[in-house]
């Protein structure tokens, strides 16, 4: 394989969708599945999930919420139950219609999502207010027939996230949950990925089916494109009303619950690699990286060797006594270079340099990823590394939101929009609230209004499109 | 719902299967999901299978061990690459044949094992010996249709499990690493469930096809049926050579690799379940328990509550400070009797009473689970609980011992072997290694070999079917 074939052969400016590409593929996070649609998870890309799986368990647990398990099989008269939550799935779905070679009677549908399921299971579980609040999440895969061409943990037909669902005794306290979840997801994703987001509430023709309401985090991808986040249901009573998800109250009198769902997926790394990645490769916030630290030990003979190891040695063995996850690469016949470009490809945080020369001098070379800079560590400082580390982690988001505010425009002019949508970005623009306009806009610019943000709110305006007075300043965008 | 609507119906030794579901749809560990064959876990239930993977994980990766992610989406054609693998797995395959409403043209099977996706993968991902060993553990389900009666973690056509597949340059490490897995088992399931395993090797008639052999570990049920707790495959170059997992030696040479597989699955927890449960309900090993002491303050008064609810806090604090998972049961309206009852059905390993006699007293009164003993214990000596638990965890495995032993029986002769194999049990039997023997035994008896046990070849006794030179004394008994 020449050094070409091993790293990323576009630029990030010039073909965004194949650098992404190629950086998931040779970075090996992932590999397509012998399966259209379907992609397997090597190592590296896996633990990144297991990262932001171990972060989000300690938030859930800390708010009351615990795991459990369910079964991708549902069959088809359950999923018809909620219609209107049915249909939006219906063309998406993976039906199972045989075991072995036995017909099977009502069909299974392979789980899209599964609030049918659950709010069946609930309903036998709740009896009384004492049984609530009901906060259950599920990490496992979704799957949705996906028709247009794969992308890597942004397009697939089963997809790794978690679902939570959880039941009320009142509205009030469920609309709380859903706030809470939100806030959970944003500060995750902002301090784990280094990615900010723009919380707020969808519109009605954007929310999810079956939902009350919305509410979602959105960020903005350096190709101008929307990425949604994650999410955040009210269900009110919508689905405890067909699944009879009742409590007896203190008073005995029985009262359907108010209910929440929630989730992200695996696209959150799909939205890490966008975001921070560069012509090189990979960039990973050392928060999430399965390797915070390499050492690259540098010697031409067996002299220079003696003199390196034990050094390499003794500062990995530093490091992870303060719990930084480190890796000696002592690969024989591969030259430094080629090693540093290969750590790059794969985004590891922070590099270490040492050669015989740096023994002398007692300090070794620290190599940042995410900006490329070199600088020297006296080996009386490299605990300062557990610094360095926090330090490229607030930088990364701190570019991230720069980055990020270059590309969010306010606009009050339709013919302003019409150009500016050209160049990707948020576009802050205001609107009547009717769901006539957003669509016309969706239209003719092929912009979604990606979320009505908390505090958005304002009645001084007009609406860009048809100029009556505006009750809130959506971000519109095209998004993925 | 009256106390004994709540409470175990039956007894253990009455009706096993009986009370075993019982225990675990009362003790809220797993509930019937609307299809047949197929259950939900509740929180209570997820979290032992969340501790036991936790436990595994550490382990794997200290063994080079990392997880990755395979979709459970398997095409015909690729699951019928290694034919005799794929004959076994036929008749309980579920397969999809739809995705909306366009049929697939070729059929894709939810995921019965992944040999077949995962070799497909690492065919295209190992090149040379650098790639080498190659080690991915994947945590997922499998779909495996049953057609007998649901048994929850025993007996469903999904299942949560972990499979491993690793890959190396030679036979003899790969067989190593078989042995080092079905070590990390067997340490795990006795120190973390508390449940004895004996190892060995599978006959050539019991072993998983496609293997060369397979290691196994067995426990004996309080039933007397034995139980298959986890497998380890040597699988030699028999999956390698029809998915070409091939590499380039340092002489540029290429070979096929060797490999490996191997699995676990919650059929652990139902092993838990019926080793160590009694008439009252559950009882768990403290270090797989969610909750791992309970504390339930008496009162019947203001003035009581006002003296015990701060102790109780106090208590809570110190142990919590220890690591230890506590619980303060502080519902309102339910008698201290009800509670005790509650949480015996539940198995919290430790229970802590308090009065207002006891804080005069200045200690509590511990009730452990598993023998149903109660002491007193003095506040000054609180921290003590941490040992006490421990002490319960070793306590719990010896019983265990003692237990299997009883049932666990020398025969050298058909006839006994005939009459012992109606009570149960681990039947040691010597065999001349002929698989006509073993299928006539099994035809006469409906006893398996269960496990060929390391170190019990043995040339000097007599099959006792054929009357020929022994070869060893397998386990022989009557399994699930
Ligand atoms: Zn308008
Ligand atoms: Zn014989």
């Amino acid at each position: 394989m020449s050094k070409e074939d091993i790293g990323i052969t576009v630029t990030k400016k010039d073909d965004f969708s194949e650098w992404y590409t190629q950086v998931v593929l040779k970075a090996k996070l992932a590999d397509y599945a012998p399966v259209k649609g379907l992609i397997v998870l090597r190592p590296d890309g896996y633990s990144i999930w297991e990262s932001l799986r171990s972060t989000f368990d300690k938030k859930f647990a800390k708010n009351g919420i615990r795991n459990g398990f369910l079964p991708i099989l549902i069959p088809e008269s359950l999923l018809g139950k909620e219609q209107k939550h049915f249909a939006g799935f219906n063309p998406e779905v993976f039906w199972v219609t045989h075991s072995g070679t036995n017909e099977i009677g009502d069909k299974l549908a392979l789980r899209p999502t599964s609030e049918t399921l659950a709010y069946t299971m609930y309903a036998k579980w709740i009896q009384s207010w004492r049984d609530l609040p009901l906060k259950i999440n599920f990490w496992n895969t979704a799957l949705r027939a996906e028709i247009k061409a794969t992308k890597p943990f942004l397009r697939t037909s089963e997809f790794l996230w978690q679902e939570g669902h959880t039941v009320h005794t009142s509205q009030e306290e469920a609309e709380e949950e859903v706030i809470k979840i939100l806030e959970i997801y944003k500060n995750s994703v902002e301090e784990e990925l280094a990615i900010p987001v723009t919380v707020g509430k969808k519109s009605e023709k954007e929310k999810f089916v079956g939902a009350v309401y919305t509410t979602t985090m959105e960020s903005i991808m350096p190709d101008g494109k929307a990425l949604q986040m994650g999410t955040s249901h009210f269900l009110g009573q919508n689905f405890s009303k067909p699944f009879e998800v009742k409590f007896a109250d203190k008073d005995n009198v029985e009262h359907f619950a108010w209910q929440t769902s929630w989730g992200v997926s695996w696209r959150l790394i799909g939205a890490m690699i966008m975001v921070h990645g560069d012509d090189k490769g990979l960039v990973l916030p050392p928060k999430v990286a399965p390797i915070q630290v390499v050492i690259v030990p540098i010697y031409k003979n067996d002299e220079g060797k003696e003199k390196v190891l034990p050094k390499v040695e003794e500062i990995k063995n530093k490091l992870e006594l303060k719990e930084i996850r480190v890796h000696v690469d002592n690969r024989e016949g591969l030259s430094p270079g080629y090693k540093f470009n290969d750590w790059e490809l794969k985004g590891v945080p922070l590099r270490i340099e040492i050669g015989p020369k740096d023994i002398e001098k007692e300090s070794v070379v620290i190599a940042k990823r995410y900006n490329c800079e070199k600088t020297n560590l006296n080996f009386t400082d490299i605990e300062r590394i557990v610094i360095i580390l926090e330090e490229i982690q607030k930088e990364m988001l701190k570019n991230a939101q720069e980055q990020s505010k270059k590309n969010s425009i306010n606009i009050s002019d339709y013919s302003e929009f019409k150009s500016k949508i050209e160049g990707g970005g948020f576009l802050n623009a205001p609107w009547c609230g009717k769901s006539k306009c957003e669509e016309k806009i969706k239209e003719e610019t092929g912009a979604d209004i990606r979320v009505i943000p908390f505090g958005s709110e304002n009645l001084n305006l007009k609406c860009i499109y048809c100029q009556e007075q505006s009750q809130s300043i959506p971000i519109f965008a095209r998004g993925y």
